[in-house]
This record gives C-alpha cells, structure tokens and sequence, in this order.
C-alpha cells in the first residue's frame, strides 16, 4: 500500500498556512504531495512546485487544470484528496471543484465565504458521498482531547460555565497597509467575507467551545467592534453565550489586544469540577476540584484517556506544539479516506477532524455574530440548519 | 504623637474580614484599636474584645453605645475613627451613627445595602465633612498601583479592551445550608442587598477596572445567573462593558467556578501596549508590546513609579500579599485622618483609598447589572448621581 | 492579660531588617513594642523611637543600658524578650548580655559572628533556662510547615535527592562601594563573618533543607567563588551535600546571579513522590507522582495539614507573603514565652520556631562549607557539637 | 533536484527514538526515508519497513548488507546518508560502516559506547572526508539558538555562573525488570556503555551547556549515584563545573527525580545579564537584568537574531515542540550534504548541527563523570583530544 496523495491549492511562494498544512501532512510519513495548483500567477505556482521537488507535469497554475489533469490520470497514480489552503473566498468554489470531480477534500477554515456557500457546500458533499475536513486545528492537541474526554466522561458534571478566548495582537495598528498579505486579505471583505475577528479567530473559539463541552450554542448576545480606523471588518469581538443544557458563556476575541500572540484559552466550570487550557502552553490541562488539588495533566502521561494517547507521538515532557495538532487532523482525515477507499468503516484509532457539520456551524456562528452584534435586540437565537 | 486610635464595629469570634482588617490595621504600627463593639451578643462582643487584649470598659455590644461612650470620653483618648465590618445591612446604619457621632467611617465593601443609602450616606459625608473610606482592597497592592500609574502616564495609549474576572468556586454547591455562615449571609437578600455574585465580588472587579484604566464604565450589557437551585440571588454573571472613552470590556465574576480561589485578574489592552496583573500571583505586573518582549514587573523593583514604591514594605522577592494591601488602604485612611485633624491637606506620600464618589459607583454597578440582566433591552446606560 | 512587651536592639532609621521584624511582631496584636536601643548614635535612636510612638524613656542609646533599666522596671511593665535585628557581629553580646539579665532572645540570623560564639550561646541559654529563637524566616510559610508536614507523614517515601537553591543578583557589581549599607556590612568580615553568600543566605538554604525533609546534613563538598573583584568574602557558593539517611542534594547560593531577586527554592524527591516549593510564590506547593499528575497545593485550602492551617491567615486565594511567615516565627516565639512564663509547656497550636540547636546547625555550616571550599579534599564531614 | 535521501539503521517496531528519527526528517519535506535496517530480525524489520511505505528490495536485516547493496545502486537512487537509532553499542560499528561505505552519517547520541570508539570515529571521519552529525536535539529549538546568539553577543558580559538541570523520574523503580526495553538497555553496560543517567540525559546537559555559553568546561567534581537497588550504572548524579573562562557551573541529571519528565532546563549568568530557559516549555527564553524588568521572549516574534528565526517554522504563539527542534539537525545535515555534494560550503542559513567534536567532549564528559564520581581528589580536568 504505498502512501496517500494529496494535491493542494494554494500555498504558492510567500503564503503563511499552506507550508504549515505541507508540514502536517507530512509528518507521519503517511501522505505525500503529489501534485498542486499553488497560485495562478503560472511562475509562481511552478517555482513553488519547484521547491517543494514536485515534477512539473504535477504544477498547474489553474485550479479546475489540476481536477481535470489529475482525473485523468491512472488511479494509481492521480491524486486522493485535495487541501485548499486560498484565502475565504476560494474555498467553496475549489472544493465544489474537488468534490465535483471526485477528489476528497480538507479546506482550510473558515469554510466558505457565507453561510450560504456552506449550505451549498453540505449538498454536494452528500449528493458526491465523498469526504469532507475543516481544519479547525486546535481540537487536535492531544490534551484539548483529553478535555473533551473528561467532560464526557461527567468528571465536571453538569456544565455551567465556559470562558473562551482567542486574543491577537498583530491588528493592532495597520499592518493591512504596511505590505502584509495576511492582514490585508483577512481585512477586504470580498476575500475574507463579513467578519476578520469573528471570521478568522472567533469561530475557532466558538469550535473549540462546542467540542470540548460537547454543547452546542443556542444564542448569544454580541458585541463586535473596529478599533483601528479604516476598517470595514470587525477587529475585536465579545460575546455572551448561552448553551443548550443551560450553561452560560463568554467568547473574547481579538486581534487588536496588542502584545498577546494566539493566546487561545478555554476554561470550562461544571458542578463538579472544572478545567483549563492554553494553547500557548498546550501540553498542560488543568483540572479543578472543590476539595481536592488541583491536577496538572501533561501530554504523553499515562493517565490520559485513550483518546489523548491516540493523538500524541512523544513521550511526556518532549513537548508537542501546534504542527503536531495539525498533524492529527490530517492522520485522522486520511484514516477516512482509507476506510472510505476499502469500503469499510473507519477504523477506531480515536482519531477525528471536524467536517461539514462543523462547517455549517461555523459559517452559522459567524454570520449570527455579526448580525447580532448590529441590534439592539439583546439575546438572538443560534439557527439550525 | 501617639498613634491613631481605631474603633471596630462587628469582626467578633468566628467573623472573617474583621480580624483582616485588625491585622492591616496593625501591621505598619501607625493605629491602634482601641474599642469595638464586635458582637450585639454581649458575652461574645465581651469575649472577642478579651482576646484583643482590650479593656472592658471599651468593649461595648450595641454600636450606637460605643458612639456615645467614646464621644464622652477626653479628646486625647477617645477613638479617632470607626472600622465597620458587619455584613452588608448594618454598614449605613453604623456609618450614619459613627458621622453623626463625629467619628471618621472606614467601612467594608459594599458601602450599603442599596444605592439609596449610598446616596444618603454621601449627604451626611457632606454634611459632617468627616472621611469616608472604602476597602475596596484590590486597589492596594503595589502592582496595581504600577499598572494605575502606566496606564495614566500613557504608556499604554488610548485604551481599547479591558477584561477584569473574578471567578471563585466556594458557593459551587450549597454552602448556606452547611453551616457557612459567610455564605449565609452574603446569599440572603436581607442581609447582602439584591445581588449575591456582582455585590460580594463583581463590584471589586469593576472598582479594579476602573482604578487601573483611570476609565469610567457608561453602559452595560449583563447575564446574571443562579445556578444552584433554591437560591435567590445570583452566584454567578457576565457582563460585556463600554467605557467613557468608547473602550470596550467584559466582566467575569462566578462564585461557582468550582476550583477556583479568588481569581481576580485585569488585562488592559491600549493603542501602543497592554498589562496584565492577577491577585493570585500579586508581586508580577506583565507589560505587554507590539514589537518587544513582554516584561515582567516585580513588587520592589527599583524601576517602579513613585506610586508602588510607597505601597511597599519590602525588598524585590519578598512576596507581599493581600494583608499588605489591605494595610495600605488603612495607611492611605490613617494619612488623611492624620492631616485632616491638623487642619492640612494630605502628605503626597502616594497612597489612596477608595471613598464616598467610589461607595456611590459600586452601588450603582449591582444595581444596575441586576436591572440589565433582567432587562432583554441590550445596553444600560451608567446613571451618574 | 496583656499584650507581650518586645524590646528592640537594631533596627534603626534607614535599617532594613528591623522595620520588617516590627511589622512581624505587629501584624497579630499578640506583641507590642514597649522599648528599643535602635542605634548607639542617640539622636538617631531616639528620633526612631519617636518614629514609633515609643514614650522617650523607653529609648536607649546602649543595649546594656537598656538591659539595666528595663530589668529595674516592674514585672508588668518591663519588656519580656529582646528582638535582636544588628549586624551579625553584635547577636552575641547583645543576646548575652539580654539573657544574662533575664530576657528571652529572638535573634536574627545567622546566630553569631562565628561557631565559637554560638557554642558559648548555647551555654548561656541552658544556664538562664531562658528561651532562645533564630528567625530563620522562610521556615515560617505555611506550604514549607506543609512540606515538612508531608515529608514527615511519609508521602514521598524515603528521601533520596534534595535540590535547595537561594539565587540573588543584587551584589553582582559592587554595590558596597555606592553607599548600599545593607551590602558594606555584609561584605565586611568584621561586621557578617568568614562568609557573606553562604553566610547570608546559603545558611537559609541549608536550614530550609533541614527542616522539610527532617534529615541532617551529614557531609558536604564546597565550591565558594568571590566574582566581584575587590571582594573578602565569598559571593558565591555551589555545594555538594549528603544528608544522614543516605540521600544526596545540591546546594546552591548566589549574590551575582544577575536579574534574580530572592529566588529560593526547593525540590525534594523520594522513593514515591516529589515536592517542590519556590519562596517568590510561596502559596503554592507542587506534589509530584510516578503515575499521577502533578498536585498543585495552594495556601488557605482545606485538604491541608493542621501544621500548615495553624500557621495561615487567610482564606485560600488571598495571598499570604515573606511578613506573614515572619510573624509565623514571632507568634510560635510568644507562644513559647507565654507557656514559660506560665510555667507549662507550650499550647500545641502547630506553631514552632528555630531556636539554639538550628543556630549551632547554622554556624556548623557556614564554617563548614568555607573550610571545604579551601581545600583539595572532596568530602568534608558535618561535625556534631 | 530530488529530496535527500536518507537510509536508517535501528527503529523497527515498537522502538522510540526511531520514529522521532523519521518524524523529524520528514517534516519540511526535504528528506525522504529510501531504506532501512530495522532490525537484525527479518520478520519486523521487513513488516517495519511495510508499514513505512518502503518497498521491499530497499529492507535490510542486516546495516552492512544495506551499506553493500546500497552502494550498488546508482547514485541517483541510492541513499545519501544513514540515521543511526540503535542502542550505544552499535553506534561505532554501524557509523564506521557507513563511512567506510561513502555514506554520510547522522547518529543518535552518545556517539559510541566509549571515548576510544569515539577517537577512532574521528579518525575515520577524517580519512573519509564525509560528514557526521549527532543528534544533541535539545541545541535545535528556536530559542536555544537565540540563548546561544545573546551570549556571543555579549549581551550577559562575561560569563560567570552556569546552572544546567536535567531531571527526569521515569526510572525511579525497576521499570528494566517490567518490561520497559528502554529502561532495560539504557541501563545494562553492554548496551549503554559505563554510565546510564550521565550517558543519557548528562551528556545532553553538558553539550546544552557548552552550546549556549560558547565556553567549554575545564574541569569537573561529580558525585553520581545509584538509588534503585540492583542496578549497575549510575541512575542520578550532581556535577560542579568550572569553565574555561572561570566560570563555575552545576550540573544536575537524575532519572529517579518521581514525577518529573523531562525537565532539562539551563539557567546563564553572566557580568551584566542572565537568561533562563526549559526544555518542557521551549517557546520562552527569560533574559534578566540587573535594574530593568526581566524579558520574557518568545518564539517566532520579530525581535528575534537571525539564528533563532532561520530554525523557527511558525509565526509567534503558535508552539514548536520537540520534534521542530529534531526536525532544525536534520535540516541543517541535509544543508551540508547538500553543499558537501555540491562541492561549496553550506549555505549560510543559520542552521547548525553537532558533530564529531561535540562526539569526543560527550565521550570524555561521560568517561569524566564517572571517575571523578568514584575519586576521593576533588577536581578533575576535562582532557583534550
């Protein structure tokens, strides 16, 4: 069984997210690049293949070429799935692409430009029966794993309370006009759609919330704001959530909070005890009691759950960092894809990427913010799609 | 010039801050307790002033004795000013009783039971042109003082996002009915006024916010919760904040994150940089920089400002806690005592303390953030009186 | 019953350890200065007396006076025990001369100039029969009381490695020569001794070592450094030890290492389980497992031993710092006193201070570990006197 | 140009360091994994290689036989140099092969059972003209580079004290007779050579050490240890260090510290600064200073030198862990093979990889260690070869 083939749009010379997509991919030694479209300026998109040692019949410079190229291609040979790495407003129409043409995909989040596109999205996924992966990246560190377990598990007993928070600090003046790519199309709203803060770091939180708890918002009252002047997108975000068990919520995201780096943290409070994590510190999971001390879980230990174990390479104390969460995404992906392949189920490896659900969920989470955040109605209501 | 001679009101056997408030008083050897009426039980009052080493004769059981026998005790020998630490419902009538008797009124927060005697009691502050001070504890430390003086020197820029928590987890299940009598009385509406949560320990978070951004709070949006069953006030609330000078913010205040202690903690994030200090860990102040290493601040320090170097007591690494805090308050009281019975204006010594216009905002704040959270109108607007 | 009257020597205008053991005996209303010799200058004593209150006839310029005339005074109305707070070169003759007239002693540390002294101390004490205490002040924290309290009751198991550490940075330049007095004397053998590092604060270290594991050092091997050209004395010092049970530790102490303020710490590991405790955050005390995770025990929490909750103050949360530990040692000193002078043994409240065997320990030490550092022999025994 | 590629002795299944090996080599796609001895057993090294995607003709149960058949094939095809992950003892004899063979060599550390092999492995890399690099991966994280630049830069002054730690509890009982085959090897003399904790983790320190000071230890007093009954190799030991600039140092590695994993950490101070980094949390380097606050630098932020971000993958706040740093040696090999092939020196990207010379003053650090353990002489100086 030789490894499996992965193509990729996007990612060209100078792009931030698809190298560290080509890393994950990579690190296992599970899935190999076999081909990509990584700009449609045609020199770059080969000098870009170029570097990354892949033969130039396999660089293209158009994405719809490379579905059609590859296609065509002995199945052998040709590539399985497909990673879109663009900015937003790419990734619907080159996973309509992929889907339509009968290559898996794993997209980059968010997962489309709006909701509606998300919707859109959902359908051909079902109508092509194929795979469908969204890299919310956090929920794959081994102990926001373990988080999830634990809560699970009922170790917190009921839930009460979630604090969630993703604050950044390099928006905080106008890096948009200072020559950086990564600022500039997360701030136009025709590349990066009706939300930067809530649309690039808030919906990780809202995710990271859902699937730690294992809850699901069912409203929230939002208040988003542009700090810097010139903006038309939001730059810092703070919402009160409600969940559907009756715990209550608050997401803090920012990208103007300046000094702070990815400082995603969740801190989750049942009646029987809590938890915390810190993305900046990943490999620590607190837990809290009312009577007893506090624990400190580290990645690696031997008292983690299955699920954590299944998701961690290292033994405890050789640190794992953000490549290696991403990494888990990308073994889990490719598990379906192989079971998916054999036609059997996936195997139980306690691995898992989110998919179309949390795609949905997402572009709902977002949209639902914005408007929100816009009335003077306090409470709105989280719809199901 | 003997030292300043010091009054209690409550603080008898088994009482909690008033034996904190004994020792803060203490600690600098500037004041001395000189008589207290600690319990309306006359063998426990009686009791509480033995073990203080007080003489009978100043050990009284009703509070307004204690007003009349000292006033009519020689000027050089009756008390100078009254510590009130009763629960929440006695500290207007004591303070009303101890102006009216001439005495200067250092009281436990919150001021009163509700605005309206906040109100009242400003009036006869006014009329009296006695001292008014207020523990709002938090605002002695040091590094608070450091993170007052940065933000108002500028060091920050214009400020943009404030997040002050103060998650505890003591009330997480029902303590009242244990035996705990701290939790009794602070869940009972006769006794704590209308708010549980944001009246026992929101008001410091706010108090906090606005003592280190130099910022006023002017709208709110708030989710106040009961979460354990058969209480009637709230143990736990959200609430998103807008500031005088359109900074946004967000206040966390549970006693029902189970695991947590007195988690107190405020970050400011301005235009040109941001801090971070929590009560936990109170000797570090971070600065945080767009483009330079965070720093760490320590108590003691030499590069501190004139401000937390007065509200120090020892060298770098010897670790001050909350008693030091709360002795600095009491030194700030003791100052403006000293200079108010001399007819001058205070030593610049560069200590304060919270008084009346203080006692009024936090008044307001409960009431208000009950008010909105019953409210499904958005944002509340702060009302000045 | 009043309060204890304390008498002071040292501790004058401008000095720094003596303000810190008035605040010490301050903070629980059980000790009350009633006399002091705070300088041979007699301005200068007399306007520190006058600084604290104290009635002129009460301040003396000769602590031989002072012994003289407070022993004429009547039994209620004379001091009780002396604070020594001097230079090390006056502990002896000042606690001599105080025990020789019937004064209980509590002594800064180190106890003497030099081991001879200390030994001729320990004579004295048995004669009078009076009480003797050495403020080894960081023994006093409540999570070192719950250290010893685990180390005791065998959690860890047998001890077999012991890492104490007491890194400073404040004499990494020569700060004898700007006026730092605080530096000159301990920098002059006249004044601090054969040692300045190990004698100022590797001889804490040692003592903390002691006193959590319960073991006895029983041999060491010595590398002392003078950095700073122009120095007598040691500034520096890493030394090998191994204690009477067979366990082995490192001991390392430093004025130079640059940036760090009082940066003690320790480690101990047993046959099944670990501790660590660091004095700059001193509320908490880490437990570590083979196969468990990490405890994080924190000051205040109601799963601590009855050792550590007698020597607490304040509900978890509330941080207790270096005063706190330090009135820890006064109050078990007055305890002492009150039991001696009652004639019964001491109430057994959990509280305990360091008093002549840890001051021979001491001095044992600190001669012991320069004599190593000498010489060309690896291992050099812990003598017994 | 293809990617490099690489064959690799030792790491079948079930191994450890292997398939870190293999992990690290893969990540930034510049080295593929061609052929393997796995294991002198057929069976698993053949299924070993399987499950690596490798074809069969490219498995070997025997490293000379993969040196012989290599070697025939043509020079586009066959393997470019050999990962050594076997136990110490084959370390020797398989380099030697290799170079004799004309492939270069990257092996895992210690170099060789002893420093006699090692002298020899010098020679041979001489006469060979080929490369060789050791994996002292913990040099390879992003900021140890920047600790190692700030000292060359004279940014701590001269250098004076060097604290360096490696703790770890893993063999804190008798996991080699519980079926741990790491434990087991590591810590039988055949396998592993005349010392397991020094051998292990020590050399690590050490080179830790010496790489980020610039300094070379001059001499050494070891006192090491075995705690577990029945073992014959050390399994804890504490070093006192002298430089070769005067500087003194400690050294401290343990395998039966409970509890802790792998907690290799160094502290540097120096005339006018210090700095402090862990290995368990890479991503912050703490420099201190005499009178400014302490910096707390982190990886991937611009303020970095040009050493730290050539060996850094992500932008600020998103963690690098173990394998990053791994993955940073093999890039900087795969560098100098590429440049040794071409005929030019290595580029110039920043990126640095141990080789021999760190082989041969990690064989004598070792051989050291354990004689001057067993010396009653103090001192004992660090021989040149």
């Amino acid at each position: 069984m030789p490894k499996l083939r992965m193509g990729m749009v996007g990612g060209g010379e100078g792009a931030f997210i698809g190298r560290l997509h080509r890393m994950a991919a990579a690190l296992d030694g599970e899935i190999e690049l076999v081909c990509g479209a990584f700009s449609s300026d045609p020199d770059r998109s080969r000098r870009s293949g170029a570097a990354l040692y892949l033969p130039p019949g396999r660089v293209y410079d158009d994405y719809r070429r490379m579905m059609a190229d590859e296609s065509a291609l002995p199945a052998g040979e040709r590539m399985q799935f497909v990673a879109i790495v663009t900015p937003n407003h790419s990734h619907f129409p080159v996973a309509e692409a992929a889907l339509r043409a009968g290559f898996h995909v794993l997209s980059d989040k968010p997962a489309t430009l709006n909701l509606q596109e998300a919707l859109q999205l959902r359908d051909i996924v079902r109508e092509t029966g194929l795979l469908y992966g969204l890299t919310h990246t956090y929920t794959g560190y081994p102990l926001v794993k373990e988080a999830r377990a634990r809560a699970a598990a009922g170790d917190l007993g009921s839930i009460r309370k979630v604090i969630v928070e993703y604050p950044q600090g390099w928006l905080a003046d106008r890096q948009e006009d200072a020559g950086n790519k990564q600022a500039a199309w997360r701030l136009d709203p025709k590349l990066a759609g009706i939300s930067s803060c809530i649309g690039d770091i808030g919906v990780h939180a809202a995710n990271l919330a859902e699937y730690v708890t294992g809850l699901q918002i069912s409203s929230v009252c939002a208040d988003l704001t542009t700090f810097v002047p010139g903006r038309v997108l939001d730059d810092d975000g703070s919402i009160l959530l409600r969940f559907d068990n009756g715990a209550r919520g608050v997401l803090i995201a920012s990208q103007v909070s300046v000094g702070e780096e990815n400082a995603l943290r969740i801190r989750v409070y049942g009646e029987n005890g809590g938890l915390e994590w810190s993305q900046q510190e990943p490999n620590t999971l607190w837990l809290k009691w009312p009577d007893r001390p506090t624990q400190m879980l580290r990645t690696g230990a031997g008292y983690l759950s299955p699920l954590a174990a299944a998701n961690t390479r290292t033994p405890g104390g050789h640190p794992e960092g953000y490549l290696e969460a991403f990494a888990n995404l990308y073994l889990a992906f490719a598990d379906r894809i192989r079971a998916c392949e054999a036609g059997r189920p996936p195997a139980e490896r306690g691995r898992d990427c989110p998919g179309i659900d949390e795609a949905i969920r997402g572009m709902t989470f977002i949209e639902l913010a914005v408007a929100a955040s816009a009335s003077d109605v306090k409470w709105h209501q989280f719809p199901e799609y």
